[in-house]
């Protein structure tokens, strides 16, 4: 018992040194390894980083951006400090699960310092919260977000040569009028809770005696605003937490129960293929729940949601028990004031480059849901790409001129690409072919403009999802520790305007799929190549993918053993 | 898969005719059983109470005792109902294994619904607090906890033919200031909760840049009052928790960290035996932990805890991060009211007979920790005694007739067999002898009441345990359950006072033994047959037997599995 519980401890501890200690005292080289480990005491691994001159980079959040950029970050060239008010990483996909207790909450997270633990320790963590960005004196101010019962001053300042801002979005009302009163959200992992116990809240409300039908009714009457996936995925949740398990306990009441999805657009699930959409939406339908498109929510009170018709203007009203909502993504404050700070007030989102760095700022980036990618337009410089290529100055571009540059120009305007797929020309040639006619050698600007001039319509700004972020995250880590390789050895798209070469690949996001569960062990799914799959076996694909992609063997564990449980032995009604 | 699916379903589903149905027609007799099992819509499993003229029995609470009583109780000869705050029953005592992480708060609780659907829906549950007791007109006023945005009454009131009061005790503080303001509690499974959000935060607190050493020392000193089981199970957890896993994520705050525990007294876990006492107070010392005792604690600041020193009466202050206070229980107000009203207004703690009928007040009941036992002293009914035995009359009793209702004493009185015990004296005719010395053949009303005059010095009150609660719990249902057959063949002893017999054999504990873990996979018990037991083995014991004592398969699984995952990797640091 006490060498299983030695072993599982120096297991759980992951210092390398430790690690090759147990590893070469199984084998026989215990000695020799030994020798190797740290042995004085005065010698710490950790050196001082001014000593070093280790460039500070600071990160704020640790959401899937910051956490995957902190993975992937080699941190023997960079004093790493990373700031959030949460001193976890949330497996946010799995919220929905969360508010009915399919999986538990602490099955989704992961500390950070557990994370940061396995970097050797190099990397501090501060929970806290961000309360301003200075970019001319490069520091931030944060003020720790614990009880304010203990000792000491909660407000500190740090210094950074580079910033990563990682801290993801707020909720966004729209500014409609009692939503921040009388709505739940999904965003953390405390909403997803709160949710949860407010289910409880409404059926044993709804259950007392002495209520009337109709108030039953109204206790019962879930609504949801915003039939995105989040939405969506939270109604199916619900709707099976309802009828798998809550009827069987509350059976006086199983009649009364409504769920209702409000979408101000025509269709549920409307960034997805149209297939998934309907499908979904003839699923919901024989579920018993109702799907109210074409409707925009005017305003929340504590008892009705006010809408209106959009087709026809007229007004609608209905009383709810609870509503979850779930639209759109804001900018916090900080980002706001920071916005302000570098002349982008009167922007809605952050705008960063394609190298992920914001826009007349240097040295900070952004990523995740905070900031949104700023393409380049192909247009805005096609006299300095047609300049370049022109090697000749003749005035026109001559095939091999143009194969020349279009490589950096598919490069730097991924728009051109986008334009070319969909035009189903796969051949760089087939492209030219359509710019140059048919027996065409040479075309001037005019005409170059021309063929270019439509890819600029292909742009489409990156969706707020985990999966952007946490390649943005994995692409900036990337950068960073090829930062000195790069500065010698460029590999980016050539510069068109100014010469020279970029000395990072711009980030690119590739779409690996999307799922959408749709309660009842059925999931529709957008795959790689356009590939649309739906049904019970996808309820597998997800329940696979979502496993292997947890961040750590121990949330994979419970997650999975979530799974059977919620199995085995339905959700748990407690409220607590 | 469907199948599976469908299975587990129909085993969850635990309804007897369900149940019936598989079972049957898994072997041969599927249809026989099928025509047993109700089979007209209309004729209700579930009869009309008032038709049937069941009595009504309310149930305050959904602790140890209630949920004991409701498990054993025969629902088909009564019309049941219960009311409690907390739609689910805890598992107490895994209380302070939740405050860091070591076994789940899910884990340890199990929905109360799902304990009555388990009884065929025939028992009612209101999610309320009951505000008054009115005895005279026999009726319960209650008020619903739940969120206020729902519409509907929130306040209804109960009648009962028969009262249960099993709503356990809320904390004593002994009016000592600040306490409630500044310290944490250990009763309810949202305290634990809260207490290991609050043990994050002072190390999130702590580790902070900027802090001096002596903050971080301030934030890292965790106080418990009340060395008792609960204080100092929770001491060893915390310990644990610090050592085994906070020390190797917070790792440059670890000297700061210290635990003090406060007992007023001369010893921690002085209602154990004194080995177990000893053994803790030199595993804690060994630990580094400090223990403080004969210390008095005047008041607590957001800052610091004031003590008396009871020898010296010198005055100690020491400032702390987190105090968590854990001492003795308190009447809650309702019960407080009802006291009033059933003139024990006077008393600390509702008083109830050997039969848990409260005093002074017709069909109403209470268990657990909510009431005591005021055992009826044997010296109060001496005379009626002497004369029930004296048969003839003669003013002396012989030994015969001693002989005839010693048994009746013995069970009306139990401090007289635990007086026999601790005099070991194993026969009743050994108590003869020292009553009527060798060679005396009679007493008279002196000498008889000289030799029992002793034994009420025997008379303990019930610790406030979850053990005692259970064994009321089941006791009362038992009574419950035999209440037409006790009317007419009482089993009770003989009513020396009144003539025949009590209906009832009265309460008796019987007391099973008792753990204290105290860290580092080490538990101290106490055992029957006063069997004490330290150690490793001890703790494996604790497992087992705390394993074996949960309420359901789903909540023995819940718990063996995060003891697992504790074992395999470590606890949670997650502030949620």
């Amino acid at each position: 018992m006490k060498y299983l519980a030695n072993f599982s401890r120096i297991l759980r501890d992951n210092s390398a040194p430790t690690k090759l200690l147990v590893l070469c005292s199984l084998s026989s080289g215990g000695l020799i390894a030994y020798a190797e480990s740290p042995s004085d005491g005065d010698r710490s691994v950790t050196k001082n980083p001014k000593e070093t001159q280790k460039k500070r980079v600071v990160v704020l959040g640790t959401g899937w951006a910051g956490i995957s950029f902190l993975k992937n970050l080699d941190i023997s060239s960079y004093d790493v400090q990373v700031v959030s008010p949460r001193n976890y990483f949330a497996f946010t996909p799995l919220l929905p699960s969360v508010t009915c207790g399919t999986v538990e909450a602490r099955s989704i997270v992961e500390p950070v310092r557990n994370m940061i633990k396995k970097r050797n320790g190099e990397v501090s963590y501060w929970e806290a919260e961000c309360l301003k960005i200075d970019p001319v004196s490069k520091q931030i101010f944060c003020r720790s977000s614990v009880d304010e019962n203990l000792v000491g001053n909660n407000d500190f300042s740090l210094e950074y040569d580079f910033l990563v801002i990682a801290c993801g979005a707020q909720v966004n009302t729209f500014n409609t009028p009692g939503v921040l009163e009388n709505c739940h959200f999904l965003k953390e992992v405390e909403d997803a809770q709160r949710i949860r116990r407010t289910v409880i809240d409404c059926f044993e409300k709804a259950i007392l005696p002495g209520l009337t039908d109709d108030e039953r009714r109204t206790n019962l009457h879930f609504v949801i605003v915003g039939g995105g996936p989040t939405g969506v995925e939270f109604a199916a949740e619900l709707h099976d937490f309802v009828y798998d398990d809550l009827v069987k306990i509350y059976p006086s009441v199983k009649d009364f129960v409504n769920i209702t999805v409000i979408q101000s657009g025509d269709h549920i699930l409307n960034t997805f293929d149209e297939r998934i959409s309907s499908f979904a939406e003839q699923k919901f339908q024989r579920d018993g729940m109702e799907v109210l498109t074409g409707h925009r929510v005017m305003s929340v009170s504590d008892r009705t949601i006010n809408m209106k018709k959009k087709i026809s203007g007229e007004d609608v009203s209905i009383p709810h028990g609870m509503v979850v909502w779930s639209t759109g993504v804001g900018t916090r404050p900080v980002v706001k004031d920071f916005m302000e700070q570098i002349d982008q007030g009167t922007r809605r989102i952050l705008a960063i480059d394609e190298w992920l760095r914001v826009k007349g700022c240097e040295d900070v980036f952004a990523l995740g849901d905070c900031a949104t990618v700023d393409q380049r337009k192909v247009m805005e410089d096609i006299s300095s790409i047609f300049k370049a290529a022109d090697k000749d100055n003749s005035g026109t571009l001559t095939m091999e001129e143009f194969q020349d540059v279009i490589e950096d120009i598919m490069i730097r305007y991924p728009q051109v690409e986008l334009y070319l797929k969909s035009k189903h020309l796969f051949e760089v040639t087939d492209f030219l072919k359509d710019v140059y006619g048919n027996d065409k050698k040479e075309v001037n600007i005019e005409e170059f403009k021309s063929a270019l001039s439509l890819c600029d319509k292909q742009m489409k700004s990156l969706p707020a999802t985990a999966q952007v972020a946490a390649q943005q995250g994995m692409y900036l880590s990337r950068c960073f520790n090829m930062r000195k390789q790069c500065e010698q050895h460029p590999e980016g798209p050539r510069k068109f305007r100014s010469g020279g070469r970029h000395e990072f690949l711009p980030f690119q996001y590739r779409h690996l799929g999307q799922f959408a569960p749709l309660g009842g062990e059925q999931t529709a799914a957008e795959l790689p190549g356009d590939w649309v799959s739906m049904g019970r076996s996808t309820q597998w694909l997800w329940y696979s993918v979502y496993a292997s992609k947890q961040v750590s063997w121990r949330t994979r564990f419970l997650v999975v053993g979530d799974w059977t449980r919620r199995f085995v032995f339905g959700r748990d009604s407690s409220r607590i």
